[in-house]
């Protein structure tokens, strides 16, 4: 496989995290981004609103998860459809080659909350994304919103979980796995395993 | 039952949410809030550290439900405790004459997305304050984290209920309830039926 080539919202990503690893989320500028992405400043803002919106994507995230949902199989119940969106998020979007990048945005935006603030929002987002995309099944609504939640839930565990693996491997020992790509468990079967997690705690 | 009577807080508390109806809360200041309470500056930052924290109180929400969790019976399971929980809250915080003041400020939440985002993150406190908890008692730390996520969604579903009956209260032709306390069903009832419906959506 090929490494991920970042497009230009990508570069601007990448030298963004960079900075704010460097010297921190509030003296990093746009400016400062765009040089370090070899980008201009306006190009950054045909991208992205403000600042804070840099780690956050454009959206490609809620396209592929309402994508997954739609393609389930029709006999899937609503918890099983949210579980194949995301073993098609981890086969497209949460690739081992993504793994650590989105572990160092993780630990970044642990330590500034107003990212966090921005991220807790962002996932209410996608949360009403799946509601929609399970209506638009055939889900009756107020099942689609639990079912939902219940996928933010699988998905934030899965998340932490894939994550943690890219960091055990940065500070690991063993030098044959230093290749930035990580060599844990893929995202979906982390979510399938979060799922069943979910529902044996449920039913306690 | 006699009306609740706020003390500071509570007085800067809905002095803000009035403010904040009848102008926007980008358009009031710390200031303007104080005066409106009878009180003054200083005594606002005694209390809150800035405007964005005035609706979000001072915690007691996270003690009550941590004492809710530590006296559950001992023989219950970590989602049954969690629903024990939240019933102590329906009778001590989320109580019928509050209803009113939580939804008009949920209102004024759902209005901004700088106070949406800080709800966002004082859930999470609050999600992981019920998983400490659940630990205290001796429920395995993954376990725990788990049921306290399925906790806050059983609390979510509930309360966004909750709320939903003091606005019909409000619009509602029905004079007889126009007291401002509203006649729907209490938060503790609410959040037994969500954690039904939350069980019997993981189990499909």
């Amino acid at each position: 496989m090929a490494r991920w080539q970042p497009d230009a919202p990508g570069r601007l990503a990448a030298a963004a995290l960079d900075l704010f690893e460097e010297r921190g989320y509030e003296n990093t500028t746009v400016i400062e981004i765009a040089e370090r992405a070899g980008l201009t400043k306006s190009t950054f803002f045909r991208y992205f609103p403000d600042k804070r919106e840099v780690l956050f994507g454009r959206g490609a995230l809620t396209g592929l998860l309402v994508d997954g949902i739609a393609s389930a199989p029709p006999e899937a119940g609503p918890l099983d459809t949210v579980a194949h969106a995301l073993d098609t998020l981890g086969r497209t979007f949460f690739t081992a080659d993504r793994r650590e990048f989105s572990a160092r945005r993780q630990a970044v935006l642990n330590a500034n909350t107003e990212l966090l603030e921005r991220e807790a929002l962002k996932r209410t987002e996608l949360t009403t994304a799946m509601a929609d995309a399970l209506t638009r099944r055939g889900t009756p609504p107020p099942t689609a919103r639990v079912a939902a939640k219940l996928g933010a839930l699988v998905w934030e565990i899965a998340y932490d979980q894939w994550i943690a693996t890219a960091t055990d491997t940065e500070t690991g020992a063993d030098t044959d796995t230093d290749t930035g790509t990580g060599t844990g468990e893929g995202f979906g079967p982390l979510a399938r395993r979060a799922l069943t997690a979910v529902r044996a705690t449920a039913a306690q």
